[in-house]
């Protein structure tokens, strides 16, 4: 049975690395909020989703999977099952909590992107908080997409197996959502991160190597991808690249 | 061979969510940052750890966890790591992924709890972000606090092994960080969060339990139990109070 994939209408967001993987694996899923409903209808679905009572094991918010009777919410979390159904982490226990640790510090790094254009929190329109947008994205730009983009080019050049892949010899969600991270960070700052970029060759090349891979780019050339836009996670304001 | 946990010496922060299953395991630790060490030193220690180039999976921030040469970080991976190895997780496939999935949304809990008080970014003082503090707590207060703890509630009233527990008939690390978050958000906020616990009983009820387990109790009473400050994730403004 396909799964069924809940997130918001409109938006790659953070269930733009669940359907990553999912394709990678070559799995069958329903896009909920993709069909033939409206936006109106579909968050609507996914909202009827959320509130009702016989659920036992209620996801907070989107994104979540369904897999027959099995709901399963949080991104990190979602991955985590992907991983090992699909193959796309390694079976040794260390190396699988490794791929875990670095999905959820890219995690931290999508909800610190978010921030700098929602400092003041979600409630608000961004035009309600571009002063301080601006205060914050200079920090998130100028001290944090370097430590992020750093770290990353330092795990590749570690990795024991490679620098290829994050983890191990073969592609793991973590890649996966590092491309996704990268590619977020190129369109809503393409000038910050392209320099920063210039110097992580590693990430870089996992970057490309990824936007290759069959599956993925054939996913990127479908209408499955949604480009990215101003309502989503990663928005590009050319204010806030500085 | 005793774990090593370091973390920033002087404040609970996210440490203590790992704190709270080590003691409850009873398991054998040091706090590095807790020992002899002036806070400075051992800041040092942990930064030292951070930046050694010989580490093949170096953390991207404490808290970290060293269990002979494995090197854990990420609070939730470190969790998940101790859940099965101390069985403060259920081992049953989906009630595992169930708990972690309810530990990553308390981790994004957290991560608000800290931006109402910094929602300019971590690089700047409370003293230089309070008007914005002002505005982000009031959202934080008003729509977050409840929406969470509402949330956590359901999920003690639908466990189908009764209303003690989030998962399953056990104390499970899901369970500590709640009682941990209560903990924090009654510090920070205690007269909404008194009033929003007035309505969910059963979190109440599991908050108190939790601070009765002998082994909590015991760590509660003991020195190795930092209080709250105003250098934590958790703080008390009482103007961000309402």
């Amino acid at each position: 049975m396909a799964y069924e994939l809940y997130y918001w209408p409109g938006i790659q967001g953070r269930g733009e690395f669940v359907r990553l993987a999912l394709e990678e694996a070559g799995a069958g899923y329903v896009d909920v909020a993709r069909g033939p409903l409206s936006e109106d209808a579909s968050a609507g679905a996914l909202m009827a989703v959320l509130e009702q009572e016989s659920i036992a094991r209620p996801p907070f918010a989107p994104p979540f999977l369904k897999d027959g009777d099995v709901l399963i919410g949080q991104t990190a979390a979602i991955l985590l099952f992907l991983g090992d159904r699909h193959a796309l982490a390694p079976r040794d226990a260390a190396k699988r909590l490794w791929t875990h640790q670095i999905q959820l510090t890219i995690a931290d790094l999508v909800a610190e992107a978010h921030d700098s254009h929602h400092p003041l929190g979600a409630n608000l329109y961004y035009e309600d908080q571009k002063p301080e947008a601006l205060r914050r994205a200079r920090h998130f730009r100028e001290e944090r997409i370097p430590r992020y983009l750093g770290w990353f080019e330092t795990l590749l050049a570690r990795n024991p197996d490679g620098d290829r892949h994050l983890v191990g010899k073969r592609v793991s969600y973590a890649d996966l959502s590092l491309f996704q991270a990268v590619e977020g960070l190129l369109y809503a700052f393409p000038n910050r991160t392209k320099g920063v970029l210039a110097e992580a060759r590693r990430v870089t090349a996992l970057h490309q190597a990824t936007a290759r891979r069959p599956r993925i780019q054939a996913y990127l050339n479908s209408n499955r991808r949604l480009p990215f836009n101003e309502q989503g996670i990663f928005r590009h304001y050319p204010e806030l690249d500085g």
